[in-house]
């Protein structure tokens, strides 16, 4: 492979069809941003859109605005926005809660469809709130915690063979968080179905970074996060999706009034609302939700074929660049091949923590996994090949002359 | 009792030691606000927080904000606000998710607490989501749906009668939303607890409209709005607080990384935080409770026992002027005596649902509830007792003209 220079990746910086995307951010000058995959930046809308949010909606017109300003229809319109960028139809997908809120609803959901049978598969190195949610659903429902069954093995792509006639779901998640692993959707709906179970997908790394096919893939359940790829803000509210066909045999375990029939009659008794509402369970979070609405009509202008294109140009370069600018400073990559690869890869190192510490003390910002990984994620919105570069010469620089060796980088904190 | 004039209710706004706090809101001009009952106004402070929040700690500071501005710790420091206006030691109270989560959390906490018990006590005219979620919460436990026990009676303190050895908790809301009359938290607490129940209470309609002692009455479990009288905003992340009595007895249902002991160690079993931290669930949303937090610490400023005082010199003030100025057009008052009275008011009329729309239009908002009540609350923050007149005036040129009586506002929209 030829020698990447800086002028050869400003040529791919020319020729980007998403390069304009990048004026819709606010980025501050001076940072390399590759935590995009943890809380994406922020797109100049949804400051906008907030700012009228506060003062118009609810500082000038007040109470109307759940009318007014269709308040009462948020959840379902943002939803809506997320589905076309998941293959998913309208009224498919809700925004609501949190992630880890909205995987109970489903898996309590899921189980109430399956129940004859007794185990959920998921595995290992799955992110840890996931199994910590279905620990305190089986808990409350007094069922055996050895009901969850972790595949825990080297190669993630045999968790189909834990799938069996007592599995009601399989619940997994399409990106890993650590390694960037994408699992195979389709192989392993297909073979969640055929044992009878339900499959639920949960898309915190996939959903804006690469294009998604729940439809496709006859998927049952989904859920994701909205401050990642999607740029909501910090703690945005995040998704949840339900096929259609079964939209109406469930009856939400987090039974609020946001999803019943009908809401304002005050009836004394549970009536899930017809569709995908049902699953809505408290007030919406107006301010929050309404910058989420705004991020994705920046989102939704991309075409997704174009990011994921991109995504894997930018991860390429990166370690391409590892490889020929820091080759004998101990790095491993754990970066799957391309057709496997999320919108991130790792490197390992021995003193990955006060090097990630000395990273972000000069502006490039990735961030930290214990016990000894470094993260750094591809947002193809905003981050450009010469933006690589740059982070790979710095990282150089670091290792070249130590400058990770202070006693001000080793020294831990709270870790996000 | 002599007739109240525009100007002897003018003497006592010039007398009242909260008027100040109306310049700390931006209320619209035209405007008598009588529903911060159900959505707060905006505290000016609270748009300057999510300004500087979105673009310097979002927007510049990014990922790194969690440590640097103690994202991380928002949950405990706004709880800890919100503790000062209930009556809670500091550690007693969390903000996170909706109030209808968190009522399941603290259910599904309090059965479990009370395993050898099978019935909930609440009121039928409890707020009706309180009841959707026990229905929820009973259905996942596989219990029988008759295991809550609704109260229904004319005289709803009698709902201590309803307690018994098989009670495991108690689930009131403390101000009834409708009615605006006041439990008595201290006589019915003690109650529950002879009978070796547990007392759960919701503070919707009582957090920061008047003095809360739960600490004084020893209860158990509350959770609270924060979009009401605390001026969070629409959809405002609500609050949750566990006695230190019971905080480590407990395993949440709603078992999400940030209620973990270690939430970036990503240990694969879940292994709950110490204190009230165990509660939360999923990643806070951010924007939202930093504005929360900014509305918290106006309302801090102000002496809760002249909350109270001037919350029911407004309320006096408008029954005794409806009664004065619309005497003659069939209002029905349900107004419960100071002492039992909340923030609130209600007339019930056989056109309620018109004339409420009628005072909108000329704007003065209060909402309506089915079937035919108008409610009308009183923000002792940035309501004046001349508003309290020109509402009145309002009203009474609207019966007097009729002018209620178009098609438009007989029209049923959305109803919020």
């Amino acid at each position: 492979m030829t020698a990447f220079t800086r002028e050869a990746l400003s040529e791919r910086d020319a020729a980007d069809p998403l390069a304009d995307f990048g004026e819709r951010f606010d980025l501050p000058e001076g940072v390399v941003y590759l935590d995009g995959n943890s809380l994406g930046a922020l797109p100049k809308a949804a400051a906008e859109r907030l700012q009228n949010v506060v003062t118009q909606e609810w500082g000038h017109d007040l109470i109307r605005s759940w009318n007014l300003h269709d308040w009462v229809g948020l959840p379902e319109r943002a939803g809506d926005k997320i589905a076309r960028l998941i293959g998913a139809s309208p009224g498919e997908v809700v925004v609501a809660d949190s992630t880890s809120v909205n995987l109970f609803k489903m898996l309590g959901s899921a189980l109430s469809l399956r129940p004859e049978r007794a185990t959920i598969v998921t595995e290992a190195e799955n992110f840890p709130t996931d199994g910590y949610m279905i620990e305190g659903l089986l808990r409350l429902m007094d069922r055996p915690l050895n009901s969850i069954k972790y595949w825990d093995h080297a190669d993630a792509r045999d968790v189909i063979s834990a799938i069996d006639e007592d599995t009601a779901v399989v619940a997994l998640t399409h990106v890993n968080y650590k390694t960037g692993r994408i699992h195979d959707m389709a192989a392993i709906t297909r073979a969640a179905h055929e044992a009878g179970a339900l499959m639920l997908w949960d898309l915190c790394h996939s959903a804006g970074a690469m294009p998604v096919d729940l439809n496709g893939c006859g998927v049952d359940f989904a859920v994701g996060c909205g401050y990642k790829y999607l740029n909501g803000g910090p703690g945005a509210p995040a998704f949840l999706y339900v096929t259609e066909r079964l939209q109406n045999d469930i009856t939400p375990p987090l039974s609020g009034w946001h999803g019943h029939a009908a809401p304002f009659a005050f009836d004394r008794n549970y009536r899930p609302a017809p569709g995908i509402t049902r699953n809505l369970c408290g007030t919406p979070p107006v301010l929050s939700m309404a910058c989420l609405d705004a991020a994705l009509d920046v989102m939704l202008e991309a075409d997704m074929a174009e990011v994921r294109h991109k995504s894997l140009t930018l991860s390429d370069a990166f370690l391409a660049l590892v490889g020929q600018e820091c080759g004998g400073f101990g790095f491993e990559t754990l970066a799957p091949p391309p057709a496997e690869r999320g919108s991130q890869v790792s490197l390992r190192h021995e003193h990955a923590y006060p090097i990630i510490q000395a990273l972000i003390a000069r502006g490039v910002i990735g961030d930290f996994r214990m016990p000894d990984i470094m993260r750094f994620g591809f947002a193809p919105l905003y981050i450009r090949h010469i933006d690589i570069w740059d982070a790979v010469a710095i990282l150089r620089e670091i290792m070249e002359t130590r400058a990770w060796d202070t006693p001000e980088f080793h020294k831990r904190g709270k870790v996000t």
